[in-house]
C-alpha cells in the first residue's frame, strides 16, 4: 500500500525544483531501473508490481493500479524507483568534453547522453538553461547512460573563459569537418535547438566547422542537434 | 464550417489503410505547409484559422474549435492541409540508397528521410513492414524533408537480390568504419530498432561495417538507429 506521503514526495519528482530540493529522482521501467542498480547510484526507494528482493527495507510492492498512479508514463512497466541524484565530479579538462548551450528537448539532451557513454565522453557540461538531466524524460531516453557520464550544469561563458581546451562549434560558415583534423581534446560545443550557438558563447568558440550539406536544393533544414552531435563526435573519434 | 464528410475523410486519414485507398495523407502546421506547397505535390484542401488564399476553391476558413475537432496534434497549428500521395519515381540505381529494413518508429523513419535529404540520397527504399511514410508523425518529423527524397515500398529481400549495388549493412562484428574507405555508391541497409538487421537481409549484405565504441565498459546500449545513420552517411559522403 502506497501512503499519502510517499505518493506525493513521487509525483512532486516531475519537477525540476522538487527533485534538486529533495536530491532525489524518479526512474521507471524494470530494465533501465537494473541497470542503475548496478551502478554508483543510490537507491532511495522502489516501488514493484512484483517482488525485485533488492533490499527490502526500501522496496514496496504495489498495485498496477497504485503503479499507474504514481507513474509518468503512458503505458507503466511493473516498476518505478526512486533514486538519489548523484553530485557531479570535477570536470577532467584534459578530454574530450561536451558542451550545451541552451538544449531544450529531452529527448535530444537523452540521446546526447547516450552519445557521449558510445564515444567516450566522460564529461557534458550544460548552461544552467538546458534541460535538467533528471527530468524523467531524460532518464528515459538515456537507457542508463546517464550512471556513466558526468554531467555538470555550469556557466558555459565562464567554464570557456577559463578552460584551456580549444572551443569547437558547428556554423554555417565554418571550416568542414572532412577537411578539418581533430584533436583528440578539446571542447565541442552544441547550441539550441532553435537559435544555435548563442553569441555570448560564440565569441570564445576558437575553431568554428561546419558538416556539409550534400542535398541539391538549398532548402533542408539544419540537422537535428542530436543528429549533428553524432556526426561530431564520430569525427573527434575517428582519429 | 467543415461539413460531416470532411470531418470524417480527415480523421479517417490517421490509418494507413485509408491513406492509401484515398491517395491523401495530411500535414499539418504553416511552416511545413508552405514548404509542401512550394513542391511539386498537389494540394487537395486546406484548412486554416486565417486565409493563405492559395486557390479558394480547395481553402477552407475554419474556427479553431473547428482545428481543435480535425487536428492529429496535441497543440493544433493554424493550418491542416491534405495533400495527394505522390507516385514513387524508378529507383536510381547508379547511386547511394539508403534502404530500411522494418523501421518501426515514426520519429525514426522522419529523420533518416532529412538525413538522405541532407546527405544528397535520393531514394529511400523501405521494406513492406517499414512505418508508412505519410503517417502524421514521420511527416511532422521530416520538416518537408519528405518531399525531396523519393521513398518506395518494396520487398527488400527482392531489390537487394537484383540490385547491382554492394549491400553494406551495421553489424557488431564489422568492419571499423574508421578503416574502411566507402565507395560513393552502393546500398546502406539499417535494421529494426531491437532486432537489427533481419537474418534474409543479413545473407545479402556484401560488406558488414560498424561504428567503433569507445566508451571503457562495455554496457552501453547500441546506438539508436537514426544516430547511426547520421553517422554512417557522413562516413559514406565524407570521400
Amino acid at each position: 500500500m502506497l501512503s499519502k506521503n510517499q505518493i506525493k514526495l513521487i509525483t512532486s519528482l516531475k519537477q525540476k525544483k522538487h527533485r534538486h530540493q529533495h536530491g532525489l529522482f524518479v526512474v521507471e521501467g524494470l530494465k533501465t531501473i537494473n541497470e542503475l542498480l548496478q551502478s554508483n547510484l543510490q537507491l532511495h526507494s522502489l516501488y514493484t508490481t512484483g517482488t525485485f528482493n533488492i533490499d527490502a527495507k526500501s522496496e514496496f510492492l504495489i498495485s498496477e493500479i497504485e503503479l499507474r498512479k504514481i507513474s509518468f508514463l503512458k503505458t507503466p512497466n511493473m516498476a518505478l524507483a526512486i533514486f538519489y541524484i548523484p553530485e557531479s565530479k570535477p570536470i577532467d579538462n584534459s578530454q574530450l568534453v561536451v558542451a550545451l548551450d541552451d538544449i531544450r528537448d529531452p529527448g535530444n539532451l537523452g540521446t546526447i547522453i547516450r552519445l557521449c557513454d558510445w564515444f567516450g565522453v566522460k564529461d557534458l557540461v550544460c548552461s544552467k538553461e538546458t534541460v535538467d538531466c533528471f527530468n524523467p524524460k531524460v532518464v528515459q531516453a538515456t537507457m542508463g547512460s546517464i550512471t556513466r557520464v558526468n554531467i555538470s550544469y555550469i556557466d558555459l561563458i565562464e567554464f570557456l573563459s577559463n578552460s584551456e581546451l580549444t572551443a569547437f562549434g558547428s556554423f554555417m560558415d565554418g571550416n568542414s569537418i572532412y577537411k578539418t583534423k581533430m584533436p583528440n581534446t578539446g571542447v565541442l560545443v552544441m547550441g539550441n535547438e532553435a537559435n544555435g550557438i548563442s553569441k555570448g558563447v560564440e565569441g570564445l568558440v576558437k575553431q568554428k566547422i561546419s558538416i556539409p550539406r550534400f542535398g541539391e536544393l538549398q532548402e533542408t533544414e539544419s540537422l537535428n542537434v542530436a543528429t549533428a552531435t553524432a556526426i561530431l563526435l564520430s569525427e573527434f573519434r575517428r582519429g
